[in-house]
């Protein structure tokens, strides 16, 4: 009797087992996942969002590559579950900013005459039994995913490959937003609500300048846009990328407010041009540096324009640059971003597990009012290298603010808050390599 | 009988009514407060701690200076009862940066040879039917303080003047520290600590030089220290203007942590001056500009020591200006801060209401561990004018790092949160005149 009880309970076992395999698609499944590019505040929720998603899914590993594809050549390779060990961990991982897996910004290089780097790549991947290949990234980070597409489907490897969106730029084409991109817009618009009621502090005239990240896009420049409401002035003027900058007329545009106004603020994107196509800072006689890749320091835009308002109208100015702060103020995150960046991750899994490659996460607004937003799938090769740009329409005529349509369009997505675990007075973070990254 | 219990009622009541006024000092009292010099995170929970305080000890009318002791002058006065109105004004004024009132940088002349202006200010608050005058500010707002007493005395006026201290220098004498001051140090170590994880993002070296303010005591710049803990690597070198700075060995220092380290990060106090009393941004060939009272701009301290270590070791830096948000990121105040500011105010006006003039609102700190602090009364004379230092013993020998008694003596300080009211996605703030200052 004993004996047909532990028979039975052994049937049964195995047919749950079978269902279990049944619902992880039949067979045993690692993945892996990379970010690249620069962080955003919630880059790490994407991270989150296919670790959970998939562990929930049945994958046996969940690798992560330490430094993106860089450090998948390298096997700097880390298994995850090792590192994100409960709830807490999960809950950390989503308020610490920087990629926990830490980032690169390797580009692969054209297929063809470097055969010899795709095959090192999958032949990792085939070494680790990789089922599925997820990055978090923008479109730089969509070149990878669209070339190892391109190669697996050359040598008929059947590893899925999946991009998943992050950039604070927002500049990503057919996806409504990115995620990241709302955070670092509540961070920019706290901020900027602050430096208003700060600048009139004072019973004298002052300009402050406030520079905002975006070579190309405005969209994180538009977002100071947002500070005006029942209990903010607002900025006076917003410039963005998108309209040939002229200093002429701005110093005149300054000096019109400053006949009206005690406090003038002023937003301008670090990528503002003049006619000629030379960044505005660039017209500075100072020379600031060049980083490791040869890109110009672009800071110092604010401080020259804040100089010239000076230098015209003798008044007291201020030049404020939010630097690499919008990218990593992890202490105010959107929730909705925080959770829509969760379920790109998730979505990537689950399109993956589905037996999809070759696709981008995208978000599409499904409502207006009251905003609902779902995810969905695009093909790689639409998003790999294009930059979405601010559309004109939104832009005032005269090129100096924004439009309520563009407001309307970004107010959704700086909507709720996650509070910090804040321990000892700060906000709590977790690390992949306690102290080993940094003597 | 019923004409009896209404006699009874009326004795009864009229009773009461000594009572209260007996609380009240027996007689009337109107007040006055003003804000002055430059605000802090907290600089508004100080006037709500007058306020609340002046109105629950049966104060008649909280009058408000705008613009400080020179909006006075102007006659520039707000009953504050009439801007103030219920618990939600009063908890987003808790909340709101900026100074409420607005501030001045105006000093009051010497008595001698300059009675006029004295007498003028006497006659407007003779007029105003004054009881108490409260001034929140740091050391030279004291002096006002100190000169308005030394005048009353002379002249013989039973007018009250309390000096309420804030400063985010945190560089007042005689108190343990300065409200204003924890949460400026609570938000500069979370930034830092956002800056540290930042900077370690990509897997080559980076130099990342945070410039903090304090143009001679380094209290602020010591608040980098507190990122260092459990989940996080901490700043590498913390130089303040208590030290001589010596660029030539700042750049070796930075080469050898190099070579141990992928991401160095350095905290710097924009005061920092080289041996010949140069400050070490003047050391630029670069002409930034003069405010309208003379100051040479200092930002730029971190710009130049940026490009210093890019010239020799040819890496990528960053150069961060943690700008005027240290005054006014009134999204990350330490409750604790809140707090004793609300509780500076209110001490205030105890020791005025108890007939005491000439005196400052300080703070002791009555036990180390757990923390604990009370107010206490202070004269004016031993704080107006004077600057608090970080003391020498508090700070390595190498002057490149501060010693744990420094973190111990800031840690309680930032120890806490209060939320911001967040609306439609934002911190919602109170200004004094809705539109009216700005078109």
């Amino acid at each position: 009797m004993l004996l047909l009880f532990v028979k039975l309970c052994i049937i049964i076992e195995t047919a749950a087992l079978g269902a279990a395999k049944k619902f992880r698609g039949n067979k045993m499944k690692n993945v892996i996942v990379g970010q690249s590019g620069g962080p955003t505040s919630v880059i790490n929720s994407s991270l989150l969002g296919v670790f959970k998603t998939a562990k929930d899914r049945g994958a046996d590993t969940v690798y992560g590559m330490v430094h993106g594809i860089k450090g998948l050549l390298d096997g700097d390779i880390v298994d995850l579950s090792a590192r994100i060990k409960n709830d807490l961990d999960m809950d950390l991982l989503k308020r610490t900013p920087s990629s926990f897996l830490g980032s690169c910004r390797y580009k692969l290089p054209d297929i063809k005459g470097n055969e010899d780097t795709y095959d090192k790549i999958f032949a990792i991947l085939k070494k680790l039994e990789i089922y599925a290949f997820f990055y978090i990234g923008g479109n730089d980070s969509m070149d990878t995913i669209m070339r190892l597409t391109d190669y697996a489907e050359k040598i008929k490897s059947p590893i899925k490959f999946i991009g998943v969106p992050k950039t604070i730029d927002n500049d990503l084409a057919v996806t409504d937003h990115t995620p990241g991109y709302g955070s670092a817009a509540k961070y920019i618009a706290t901020t900027t609500k602050e430096i208003i009621r700060d600048g009139l502090v004072y019973d004298y005239p002052v300009v402050s300048v406030v520079e905002v990240m975006g070579r190309n896009a405005g969209w994180l420049t538009a977002a100071c846009a947002l500070a005006k409401g029942e209990d903010c002035e607002g900025v006076d003027l917003i410039y963005l990328p998108e309209v040939t900058f002229d200093v002429d007329k701005f110093v005149k545009d300054v000096g019109k407010l400053l006949k009206e106004e005690r406090s003038v603020v002023i937003a301008v994107s670090e990528g503002v041009k003049v006619a000629d196509g030379r960044y505005v800072c660039e017209l500075s006689d100072h020379v600031d540096y060049v980083d490791a890749f040869g890109h110009k320091q672009l800071a110092g835009t604010a401080r020259y324009l804040a100089g010239k308002v000076a230098e015209k109208y003798g008044v007291k100015t201020r030049a404020i640059e939010l630097s690499s702060l919008q990218r990593c103020a992890a202490h105010i995150q959107a929730r909705i971003d925080v959770t829509e960046a969760f379920n790109c991750g998730g979505a990537g899994v689950k399109a993956a597990f589905e037996g999809k490659s070759g696709k981008v996460i995208t978000l599409k607004r499904v409502s207006e009012d009251p905003y609902m937003c779902i995810t969905e799938e695009a093909d790689v090769h639409l998003i790999a290298n294009v930059e979405k740009k601010v559309p004109r329409e939104w832009i005032t005529d005269d090129g100096t603010n924004v439009k309520p349509e563009l407001v309307h369009y970004i107010l959704p997505l700086i909507q709720a808050e996650i509070t910090p675990l804040w321990i000892n007075g700060l906000p709590r973070h977790i690390r992949l390599h306690a102290n080993s990254l940094k003597k």
